[in-house]
């Protein structure tokens, strides 16, 4: 008979994956991409998803209402660009004062994490993975240093959602500013600090000669996650391997970028410090004012917006008790470490 | 024609998983049931792994050598249990003074670790990934609280390896006590203290009832890593969608594993602690004392064994940067907020 050789073959799928980030930022998309080869060597090249750049196929920001909608499969993302539409989409990736790191990938993957999150989601028609963290970012670069609270009054600052609105209680002006156009403003002097993200990403666009003063922690990203989106009725519509094969291809993706950054960090800020860049850590009446704020600003939310109550709710637990136990053994290992001639 | 519905179907393949773990440590053991869940699923049950607990198909500390002889395809341990073979194999751990948990995986992921280690497994037929860590250890338990080196002397503490090593040159004397033994010989005093992992594991066994000092950090393992390891002709027998499985699997049980211990320390430190543990750090005296004899420990290594100067050459380049790294904006982070009241 002429029975086909292969009768059960399962078609090559085909799914287009929207970054929300340029190719310069090349750990953060790259992630993605990452992530995509990861699938194509998981189903022997049976399940392909192409990865596009930010603006490609849409705007950056446009990816949300891109999956949501169906024009794209699925994204790569950081969550809290659509605090804007709604703060709980950062509860996804940070918020001032929040989980680190680590922290947060236990709140996803044991605690209650991904299930209150994938519940907030499935109103846009979204399941969301987490695929990275860049760690705790920098405090950003700035004209001069910060020596108190009083020198954030009037401080016009590149930072975005929810960091600006915290800043701005306690007296700065935040600006909204893209990143290729950062380097001009802060050697014109239009603004008088920039954040970016940290030593390995902010070396290439080379912030430290026109603002030396590089300040630490970013307490509003202490270990902001990246969200991997997928469409549900694309995702509903895979069989139950290939839905294992996302979720895998993920993880792997999420440790991966985590481990790139940690790993490419140190030798960049060598490279800084060797070129004049100064290291400040934020005054302590700083963090103390900006904690105040942004508690009150989490208070107002929990009073108007039950959608973030409820998350909030159990990500402030779970940040209460981690930090409880992080400061006994994890703390006293890495502040002896530290303190060694290694 | 009478041809088969489906001729291209992969057939079953059946690997035995050889744990060096017993069941009751379900967070370490589980991982190896998680890559095992993972496996399945992707492969559509193709792909089947079965998981033996320590003592099930051979001894708990001779799954090395049953994967080198392919009495197993595969075994999921903590590669410290070898020192006594050599040193070197506790790169792939942990050694005192190490990696934290973050760093180790950064080395693995994104340094060389995982190109060194694969290197020097070769020799045993031994293909190695990285799966699971739990995080900086505790001290472990004490009958009498440490209050200075001077307490150390003659002190009888059930540690293994490594750690057991260089508490000897600190005067202590190194027990080796199997876990189930333990909480009978701190009873009796036949023993001043014993260390075992972590809040969620050492409530389970009681220890606080006959030893309530609960000494921290546990220098001696400050993020020891879990090793699966895989036969090498077992791996290379296998398609590179189902080696593909294997990675993936391995890193989603990798990222999981670390989440659970830091999802459930925080409720069993408070347990402990309500049930009067008294939690101490180590005096600064003992850490001093312990850092230089680890260090002459490794100077002596560097000297007498070219595996280990070769791969710890690298890991301690890899330490010194990452420790310079962590100190801002991860350590400003963390330390600010384990001050605040949340």
């Amino acid at each position: 008979g002429a029975a086909p050789a292969v009768v059960n073959a399962q078609a090559t799928i085909r799914w287009r994956l929207a970054s929300s980030f340029p190719k310069s930022l090349d750990t953060i998309f790259g992630a993605a991409e990452e992530f995509s080869r990861q699938v194509s060597a998981l189903t022997g090249g049976k399940f392909v998803i192409s990865v596009h750049a930010g603006g490609e196929l849409m705007p950056a920001f446009g990816v949300l209402d891109g999956v949501s909608n169906a024009t794209v499969e699925c994204a790569h993302t950081a969550p809290y660009y659509f605090f804007g539409k709604d703060p709980t989409y950062a509860l996804d990736c940070a918020i001032p004062f929040g989980l680190n790191s680590r922290q947060m990938t236990a709140w996803m993957y044991e605690g209650n994490g991904l299930k209150l999150l994938r519940e907030f989601y499935a109103k846009s028609n979204i399941v969301n993975f987490p695929m990275g963290n860049t760690g705790a970012q920098m405090g950003g670069w700035f004209r001069k240093p910060i020596t108190s609270i009083a020198d954030m009054k009037g401080l016009k600052m590149r930072i975005g959602g929810f960091g600006g609105k915290v800043l701005e209680r306690v007296g700065a002006v935040p600006q909204n500013i893209p990143g290729g156009e950062i380097y001009q403003a802060l050697e014109k002097g239009t603004i008088d600090a920039a954040e970016w993200v940290g030593p390995y990403d902010d070396l290439k666009l080379g912030f430290f000669k026109v603002a030396p003063h590089y300040h630490y922690p970013g307490w509003w990203e202490g270990g902001p996650q990246l969200s991997l989106y997928v469409n549900s009725k694309a995702y509903e519509g895979l069989s139950a391997e290939y839905k294992a094969v996302i979720e895998n291809a993920a993880a792997l993706a999420h440790v991966d970028m985590q481990a790139k950054y940690d790993g490419r960090n140190p030798a960049a800020l060598k490279t800084l410090v060797g070129s004049g860049t100064k290291l400040h850590r934020f005054p302590k009446d700083v963090m103390d004012a900006s904690f105040k704020a942004a508690m009150e600003v989490y208070a107002e939310l929990n009073a108007s917006n039950p959608a973030w109550k409820k998350i909030y709710e159990d990500y402030s637990n779970f940040r209460r008790d981690q930090n409880l136990w992080f400061r006994f053994t994890e703390a006293g290992f890495d502040d002896f470490m530290q303190q060694q001639k290694l």
